[in-house]
């Protein structure tokens, strides 16, 4: 497999709050997108919101599941205080803060959001990497 | 939030297992870890794998959960044949085919499979789109 990752699809239980959540509470790009989906623009890759059910049927498995996901999205920021100031305008946004931030065995500082569905992000700081 | 994923940890149940899978199996290109996680360079993204247990831990939710995960990754290909022997690969490399490729209702050409840990990639042709 070529290192590539094209889409990253998370299947949500309710299409438009989860797109509000990312559209106009964190305000990730939208992309042109067809009635049952909505895209984002995530550097170089795309976030796919999809309904769950139909993400199921399409990868052909069944759509029951419940409990932790199993995975988890990571968001670096440029410092501590932004990492704080990024859960908070989750959480105003609609999502949930599982863990707030704090300093991290590794000397960064990070805490987590859960968004609408309970998919887990990450925010952290981490001094030795830029951001981006 | 600012428009970047900078990485996508996948919780596995055996970290030597999914590190076979991903390093050996697929060939993606592993970059220096510490002996509890995986990491892998994926284009300006990594994927990380870490144990199930310690990502619910760190994330500070349960680590329960069973059925699907709710979520899947795309990797486009250059052509519908590059998509059956990516598959192929990724079950002979311990994976399992889970939707074998078909032509999809937006004219590409798409299947899927699972890791050993059942989370789900979806493999895709979209004469579109560049494969890259």
């Amino acid at each position: 497999m070529e290192p590539r990752i094209n889409f990253i699809t998370l299947g949500v239980a309710d299409l438009e709050r989860a797109t509000r959540f990312y559209a106009e509470g964190l305000r990730l790009p939208r992309l042109k997108s067809p009635p049952s989906a909505s895209f984002f623009e995530v550097g170089q890759i795309r976030l796919a919101l999809y309904p769950r059910a139909l993400l199921a049927a399409d990868a052909g498995v069944l759509p029951a599941g419940s409990g932790f996901p199993g995975f988890a999205l990571a968001h670096n920021v440029a410092s501590a205080e932004a990492a704080d100031r990024l859960l908070e305008e989750a959480a105003v946004a609609g999502g949930r803060i599982v863990r707030p931030a704090r300093s991290t065995s590794w000397g960064g500082y990070a805490g987590y959001f859960a968004d609408p569905d309970g998919f887990l992000w990450e925010v952290a700081w981490n001094p030795r990497l830029p951001a981006g």
